[in-house]
Parts: C-alpha cells; sequence; structure tokens
C-alpha cells in the first residue's frame, strides 16, 4: 500500500476503468493488481455490464465456488442442488449426508405457512380509545388505496392478509404500529410489501388530517418497513428411519447406539447456546449456499434464522432429534422467505440456470429443498462430531487449501495426499512434511 | 428441465468437465447452459484450478459485484473499503454515510476484547465431587498435553487462556463440558482451536482411565467443537457530532428534529423483535460485504452476531442512539470472530488484493473497518426510513435492475432514469412506461 488515502471526490460517478484506477493506485503492484481485477472480468462486455449494474461502485467480479449436490430427495423428487459456497467440506457434507438419505425415504417437507409481515411504526398522541374505535373503518380504506399495487399480487392469489393494531405505548410514549401480514406467493415480496406500507402511511396521514375529533399533530409516522422476522413463513424438514437402518454408519457401530449418541448431540445444543449457535450456523451453512446460487439474500434469511432461534427467550436448536418405538427422526422448523421471480432471480445468468436445474420451483418448492440441504448439512456435521471428530472429515477438505497455500508443487500433491490418509492434518503437519521432503515452493 | 433425476453415483470423483456435462444434460438447452457455465471459468487454468479447489463438486465460478466504498474513516485512518454483495443500494447506501461521517471525525472504535470459545461436552457418570476436586491437576495436563499443537500461536502471543469445568446435569443426566477459551491473534482460530480440543479429549480420555478412583465406565466424551457464539470477541464502533452539525440531512430539517426522529427509530428496533431482526439485518449488509470481500466465513459472523442479540433474553437492536448535552452519538456493539491469515485469506487473488487494500490490517483492525461499514449502512438505512422512506433511494438504485429484467434498450436508459427522477419507481410502473414508449425488448 502506497501510504494514507484522502477524502475521494465523486467516486460513483467515475467510470468502472476510472475507478480501478484509483483503487489498484494503491497496491504495490499496481499493474499487477489491475490485470487481476480485470481477468475475473467476464470476457463479454455486455454480460459484465449487467453484473456491475446490480451494484454500485463495482470494479470487479468476485467469484465463489459454484457447486453440485447431488441426489437430494424431497418430497420423493430427487435434485441437482446448486450451492455457492467457499467454505471447503461443506459441499461434500451436504453430498454424503443426502446420498445416506436417498436410500431411506429421502427428506419429507411440509410448509407450514407463507406470512411475510410488514409495520407502519406511529407516534400517537390523541386519545387512544378513538383509535381503537375508528380502526376498522381505517383499515378497510387502507386496503382499498393499495388496489393499485395489490391488483397484480391478488390474481396470482396473493396480496394483503389482515392489518392489526399494536400498542407499545408503556415502553414508548405513544408508540404504536400498524401490523400488516401478506402472502407475495412466489416473491420474495420486499418491494411489494415496503410500497403497501407507504401507501398506508399516506392514507393513514390523509384519513387522520381529515377527521376532526382527532388533534392536528395527533399522528406522527416515524417509518414504514417490512420485518424480515417472519415465524410463520416457515417450513418443516424432517429425515426419519427405523434404528437398525443406521447400522454401521460407522464400521461396527449399531443404529441405536448411533441414535443415542446423536441425540445428545443435539440435546446439548438445545441447551447451551455456545453450542446452538454453531449447531444452528451448520444448518445455515447448507441453507445459505442454496440462497445465494438462486440469487436470494442471505442476510434476511440469517437474520430470520436465528432471531427465531431466541423466541422462547433462550436463544436454541433450530433441530431437534426424537428416537420413539425404533424410529429415529431428526427434523428441523426454520423460517425464511424466499423468491424465484423479482430480485436478481430474472438477471443473474447462473441464478436462471440455478432455478432451471430446480425445475423452476415455486418459491414453497425451494424452501423445501434449501431446508432438506440445511438439515442434511446439519445431519453430517453431528454425525461426524459424535463420532470421528470434526477434525478428520474437514482437515482432510481442507488439505488441497494447506497445500496451494505452502505451494507444493502440482506434481507432488498425490503423495501428500496419499501420506495423510491416516495421519492428522493440520498447517504445521503438512508444512513440517513439505521441509522433510523438500517440497516447499517459492513464498509469494 | 429434462425430467426426474436419479440416483447418480460417484459424482464427486469425476472431472469437472464431466460434472458440468451431466448437469447441463438437465438443462432444456445443454449447449447454451454449458457455454454460460464455461463462460464464467477463468482464463487461466491455474487460477480456475485454484478457485475450485476451495471447495467440492464445483463446475463454475459464482460472481458477485466486487464493490468499493471509499472515504471510510476508522479511528482516524481512512480506507477505500471492499464490498462483495449482490443487494443493490448497500454500497451506495455505506458510501453515502462514510462520506458523511468522514466530515464528522469519522468511526471511532474500541476492541473489547478478542476471546474465542471451544467446548468438549462429555457425560460424567461418576461422582462430580471427585472430577471437582481434581479439576486443577487435569487442567494442567490438558493445557501440557497441547503444547505442539499450541507453540507457534503462544509464540506469536495467543493460546489457551483458561478451562472451566461446567455442569448441564441438571437438564441431561451426566452432562457437562469443559468450556475452554483462547486468543488466536490473527487467525479466526477455527482449526487451531478444535484440534486443541480433540486433544483435551484425549488427555481427559487417557488421564480418566489412569485414575483407579473414577469408574471404568464413567467418563463418555460426546464431541469437542469451537463455539461461534463468542460475546467477549467484540468491537465498540461509533459515530458522534453535536446537534446542529446535523442541520439540513434533509433541506430544511434541523439536527436536532432529525436526531429526535432517528433515536425513535433505532428505539423501535430496541423495543420489538420484528423490527430488531431487520434493523440488524442491515448492520450485517456492510459487515457481511466486508467479511466475503476478507475471504471470511459470513455464516460464523451471521450467527454470533445475531445469537448475541438475544442474550438478555429478548431478541434486540444491536446498536442504540444517546442524545445528551447536545450531542448525538449511534453506536454498536457486534461480537465477531475475523481472521487475516488461514482459511482463503491466503489462496483467492481478490482476498489476497482485498486486504492489501486495507494495508494488511490486523484482526482487530478489520473488525474495526467491518464494524465501521455496518454502523454506516445502519445509518443510511434508518436515516432513510425517518426521512424519505425507505423506498425512493432503493429503488432508484433497483431501476437498473428492473430496466434489465424488462430488456429496456441500452440506448434508451438514460431517458428512462430521466423520467423517474421525480417518480415512484415499482416494477409495474417501469413496464408500464415501458409499454407507453414501446420500450419493451424481446421477453426471454
Amino acid at each position: 500500500m502506497k501510504g494514507e488515502q484522502k477524502l475521494v471526490h465523486g467516486f460513483s460517478k467515475k467510470s468502472r476503468d476510472e475507478k480501478l484506477e484509483i483503487v489498484t493506485g494503491h497496491h504495490a503492484d499496481s499493474e499487477g493488481a489491475l490485470a487481476i481485477f480485470k481477468s475475473f472480468h467476464h470476457s463479454d462486455p455486455k454480460m459484465q455490464k449487467l453484473l456491475e449494474e446490480f451494484s454500485e461502485n463495482t470494479v470487479s467480479n468476485f467469484p465463489l465456488p459454484y457447486n453440485i449436490c447431488p441426489n437430494v430427495m424431497v418430497d420423493g423428487k430427487t435434485y441437482l442442488v446448486p450451492m455457492v459456497i467457499e467454505e471447503s467440506s461443506v459441499v461434500a457434507a451436504a453430498a454424503n449426508s443426502t446420498k445416506y438419505w436417498y436410500g431411506r425415504g429421502g427428506f419429507h417437507t411440509e410448509i407450514i405457512d407463507t406470512e411475510k409481515i410488514g409495520q407502519v411504526h406511529f407516534l400517537w398522541k390523541d386519545d387512544k380509545q378513538l383509535l381503537i374505535d375508528r380502526f376498522d373503518e381505517l383499515k378497510e380504506l387502507l386496503i382499498k388505496d393499495c388496489f393499485d399495487i395489490t391488483e397484480n399480487m391478488v390474481k396470482r392469489g396473493g396480496g394483503i392478509r389482515d392489518i392489526e393494531l399494536r400498542d407499545f405505548s408503556d415502553q414508548e410514549p405513544g408508540l404504536m404500529q400498524l401490523y400488516a401480514t401478506f402472502e407475495t406467493i412466489d416473491s420474495m415480496g420486499a418491494n411489494f410489501i415496503n410500497s403497501c406500507l407507504e401507501q398506508f402511511s399516506a392514507t393513514f396521514k390523509k384519513w387522520h388530517a381529515s377527521k376532526r375529533e382527532f388533534r392536528k399533530d395527533g399522528l406522527e409516522v416515524i417509518m414504514c418497513i417490512l420485518s424480515n422476522l417472519t415465524p410463520n413463513c416457515r417450513v418443516r424438514v424432517y429425515v426419519e428411519t427405523i434404528l437398525d437402518q443406521m447400522d454401521n454408519i460407522l464400521p461396527g457401530m449399531t443404529g441405536a447406539e448411533f441414535a443415542r449418541r446423536f441425540r445428545l448431540g443435539v440435546r446439548v445444543a438445545e441447551l447451551d447456546p455456545h453450542r446452538s449457535t454453531t449447531h444452528n450456523k451448520g444448518i445455515m451453512n447448507g441453507v445459505d449456499a442454496v440462497v445465494l446460487a438462486t440469487g436470494n439474500d442471505f442476510r434476511a434469511v440469517e437474520a430470520c434464522a436465528h432471531a427465531y432461534a431466541s423466541h422462547t427467550g433462550r436463544y436454541t436448536s433450530l433441530s431437534h432429534v426424537t428416537i420413539k418405538d425404533n424410529v429415529f427422526r431428526f427434523e428441523a422448523e426454520i423460517p425464511f422467505a424466499l423468491g424465484v421471480v423479482g430480485g436478481l432471480t430474472n438477471l443473474h445468468p447462473l441464478v436462471k440456470l440455478s432455478l432451471e436445474l430446480l425445475g423452476y420451483p415455486s418459491a414453497t418448492e425451494l424452501m423445501s429443498i434449501a431446508a432438506a440441504v440445511g438439515l442434511a448439512n446439519n445431519f453430517s456435521a453431528v454425525k461426524n462430531l459424535v463420532t470421528v471428530g470434526i477434525q478428520q472429515g474437514h482437515m482432510k477438505m481442507h488439505l488441497l487449501n494447506i497445500m496451494n497455500q505452502l505451494n507444493i508443487p502440482e506434481n507432488r500433491k498425490a503423495e501428500v495426499i496419499e501420506y495423510f490418509k491416516d495421519k492428522v492434518v493440520s498447517v504445521s503437519s503438512v508444512r513440517n512434511l513439505a521441509e522433510r521432503w523438500h517440497l516447499t515452493g517459492v513464498k509469494e
């Protein structure tokens, strides 16, 4: 880096290449950095332009591995599922698990509901009872005034479900809200909901101003915004098998013994938030990879799932085990809102191919697939943890990365992999071997 | 799609191109799909191979926009910050906010601590007091036996901080844990911690077996794993200014009035989990974009931040406002564990450039930068919500995407942008204009 940076004026107004010049001006090898950034541009300038219009101040494309998890059987249908994720061993773990359950009936899902939520937050400085008494009249008007916005959605079977008045004035003077629920069918619904809410606000203000019994300054709208916490947009996913069908999941281990240890592994995640967090993170490894590959917003999905995980007052596991009448059942309930139309879904070239590969699923079918992959990852992680330990599987996968980091020559990698077949992989152990075998390449 | 898929055998063993053939065999236009997937491969086969070794079953690279947020002043130092994110308007919002605060002293941060956590979960079927009495002896041995693993980390100033015994046996018979804390300096520490924990487990079993006073079957280790919930690996970030320095943030609005409304916007997120979830999601938009650009694991960061947001027993806002003695202060505390060595940081070509652009920050400096961008995004979002509304800013940004979706010809886009300067953008409104102006391109 060539020293401290000063205020940059009008950066967003500059062309992509002007931006790149400013950026790489801060790199020690400016030309080298420029060449690398440019090497990730798509060879078709039209395609590159499309990609650059998704965001702002875009100077290059950041590649994440686009991977395939085969044999994902969900509700009797089998998919090749695209997963976009950079973490080594996540796809291998998912694939291992989906193949295992393919032979045991696959993943079963049930959409509990698809309710989306939006809120208009406001201060009410007038007589509260007056508002409560008039609320039915207001509600009718709120829905009616949104007709232009909701018309198309209603045709497709969606729209505004209900609007309630909620009261927070015991915690902040005058604070209340219009709490509205929506059905947005195959779209995630953010723009639709926010547009409805802003119309609600306008209607609410107009209606308030038109009523003589209200004080002129009695209403102050604070803000209108959808909620990403959609506990009732939720899918239940489970796998289930009789115990002896799990015999020898580890050579010599009975299905009953495996199930007993697996249940304990999940039980810890139910009891201790320190474990729940990582346990749920393992579910989201799979969910997010599908969310990314299908052009959805993983921050929204993450926020919803983790906030929901604390809805009982203690942050806890999203998945649970039951062992009853000789049957092992592993189940999760995950709330999240996905779309298969709108946003990037119709724009990103690989997202379009992802949706085609999945057979153009509806939003609820995509929820089921993503939840199944999440449970698959969770199964693999807990299985490894309570049997061989996490490091054995994970570090074997990570060995390729470690070898690349140490610049092990391409033609010697197979020997190193062979050597570590029965040994513990760590950066130090690979480095030591590389030194003993004189394999270490030129360090950058 | 060409119909239902059957069990795929040995998918992972096939070459990248064989995998691509299987995948595109399910696309209606197999050759077209293949060409698109291949068009995202890097032109340098060696680079492509490196990217494919990050994960498993990789068939292509999924491009996410690599963007730059200029003018990020953190603790007096100014950065061009790389942000990898696909959501339109996030980078624009961050840039707007960082420029605003650049003129007001920038972002101030404080690392509260950098403590990482790992656990060995076990069942204790023996006399608990015996274990408690002997714990100091065990602890010394646990640390000693990890010497080979911790040696290098200790040289850099890190290592094992402490090990405690924790008891969950009132909730699950015999359930206890070794709760260990670590300092991992500039690495995220997952592999280091998991390796220590697995050694703890081996040492614990050996020690237990060597003691005559313990029952032979008195100890059953369930699993060893790091925790992503690291409340004491946390950064505090804030901006602060006197009220009249915020005059005219919206033309004609005083700083005091803006601050009053802004505080109410954040107050709602403190009180209502439905709002907290989306509010925190807005913080994570910025944090995750930096996390991705620097090769860190956003699932870990998301899980930690959202689980922490519920640590008081109710899921709540990560950021808060105070207005006191004419000073506005906006502050967040965000726990997360980042690394600037290990993982992808030394491997991904754009991650390397990101870290160089940031001046090779330490892990704690990177925490400060990511937290500052998160707070910047949160500031922009709440600012827009309590003033002009979210749709105005966001939909303007989204207009480019909508025009692409509707295939508006390149040479007419400027007119459409001009037309919408003072109008509400929605998919319907753009579609209606396109029809009126006969702009709609050929639909795919």
